[in-house]
């Protein structure tokens, strides 16, 4: 068991005012390591990183056929948006093709992200409802699955046959027996793996073949980018300065995976302390090591060398990758 | 040179999901290391944790009094407030005594912290100003000492006589020559020091004779903890529960320090990640430690027992003192 290994530096003037420590693992098609940094057998939740697999049984049990579902649909279900109303108009749509309304939504209400969306809502004297929920495209993927199975409304419940299906899918994508769960801050249950399994799991979908449910996730996601987060997030930005070259997704407490279909190789990261700025510059990081991102790309310096602008706009410092890292 | 230490940890169910590892020193009134606890010696920015150091020329000048500030104008000099009204209304009247309008101040516009006011602006049409800002108290403790000084209106500049002031202030508090400053968010200089020099300071405050411009700034804090944060924040809630046992302040990237009149004894800590949440924790575990916070009390547990409530209130976790740290 290896220490966490420094990956992200922030510099205000000439000091190092913090730091962040983190695990990766880059893994082949054939689940082996390629390249990690810290333990790879560091036990970790996944978060919203792993909706991609949380998606897989919608597909791979043809309820998502059955339900015609479209791209942007199963770009939603992996997605943490925004609250854009390119997000909720496609959720409270497909909300409405099952028959359902947001009261069947249980992932909670959530703010817009952009402040703009919110101070619109609350001009217009509007409160969030659950479909403003980042994460109620996953859920409305939940429900799609639910529906066709003919199971009960509560399913998020960890014995319910959709978070069965999830947990089954989970253990066959990461190649381990998960060792127990979380509860997400969307209520659903969120499994542990090691980050190597997580890297595996994005390696499987990286080498899925066409028209396979890991293909048609990862597809959807690099056609819509701006679904799977939204505009000025690191999700969004990144994948389309990537031009299909990658699928990536971030999750809570600084997960960061990426799906490489050329290359059929996956890439899994947890920075220790959570924190998403730090996540967002190790995935930059090491999106460049392979190969994927153009390091000059607005995008890219956005987060390689993410200025600390304070409340005048004045550029204090800068959020960078850890010197040693990388350069080792 | 020592590692910092693993002082907070964050769990989900049953997996230590992410940790915090940081720096901290107790200090007597000597100057001597109590307890320390990773590097006494990690230079740091102290960001808004020195605002009692920032206001000390304001007092030793002479210009307080001549200006007439009363306890609840050195509270705000040495506030990071919420916005809230009780904060901006003081500070507004406060610009006016100097016959200053908002123009005046250099730290930039913030809207209010609460979500309820920030709102009810937005439904009034209503954008911040730069009293708006968590800085503006001590921007215009800055402004009261430049008019006394009847030095120029660009008062944040290195250069400027009342930063020069604050400048050797704060080297005679923390005992240290600073190796150099940055630039806060509020656009102020902010000096390096030491971890050992901020604990230092702060045990100089604690140990400084009545009457002392460190004991009047010391005793504004603990008269009003709710115009130096707000309610609900940490340095508020935590003041209030110690009952005049401590000053306590937080500073950005998770810098906190406190003030221990009874014992004459002063703390600084810095978690390394920058992570506020971590630090509030560890005040909170050390201020305990130090028999000036009740363990039980309901603002005492809010931080080391912080619940992870997820969107639809359902306690997922517990943010908590990491359990080998203060129990070795």
């Amino acid at each position: 068991m290896s220490q966490p290994v420094p990956m992200v530096e922030v510099w205000r003037g000439e000091l190092l005012e913090s730091f962040h420590t983190g695990h990766a693992v880059v893994c082949d098609e054939s689940g082996q390591i390629v390249e990690s940094w810290g333990d790879p057998d560091q036990l970790i939740y996944p978060r919203s990183s792993c909706k991609m697999i949380q998606a897989l049984p919608l597909l791979e049990s043809g309820a998502a056929d059955r339900a015609g579902l479209k791209p942007e649909q199963l770009a939603l279900a992996c997605a943490s948006h925004s609250g854009n109303a390119i997000h909720t108009d496609r959720v409270q749509s497909w909300l409405s093709d099952l028959g359902l309304t947001d009261d069947a939504l249980r992932c909670g209400t959530q703010w817009p992200q952009p402040q703009e969306v919110e101070h619109a809502m609350v001009r217009a004297g509007q409160t969030p409802c659950q479909y403003h929920n980042n994460c109620s495209g996953k859920h409305t993927g939940f429900l799609t699955l639910a529906k066709d199975m003919k199971a009960g409304p509560e399913y998020i419940d960890p014995d319910h046959p959709v978070q069965r299906a999830v947990k089954d899918a989970f253990e066959r994508a990461t190649g381990e027996d998960t060792p127990g769960f979380g509860i997400d801050g969307c209520s659903a249950p969120n499994f542990q793996t090691t980050v190597l399994g997580l890297a595996r799991a994005m390696a499987r979908f990286a080498a899925a073949p066409e028209g396979s449910a890991e293909a048609r996730l990862r597809e959807a996601m690099m056609l819509h980018p701006d679904l799977v987060a939204g505009e000025g997030r690191s999700c969004t930005r990144l994948m389309r300065a990537m031009r299909r070259q990658a699928a990536i997704k971030t999750g809570a407490e600084a997960v960061f995976v990426a799906i490489l279909p050329e290359q059929k190789r996956g890439i899994a990261l947890k920075i220790t302390d959570g924190t998403t700025r730090a996540s967002e510059c190790a995935i930059a990081a090491l999106l460049v090591r392979l190969g994927v991102l153009d390091p000059q790309h607005e995008a890219a310096q956005a987060y390689l060398n993410a200025p600390l602008l304070n409340r005048r706009n004045i550029n204090a410092g800068v959020i960078r990758p850890a010197t040693e890292w990388l350069n080792a």
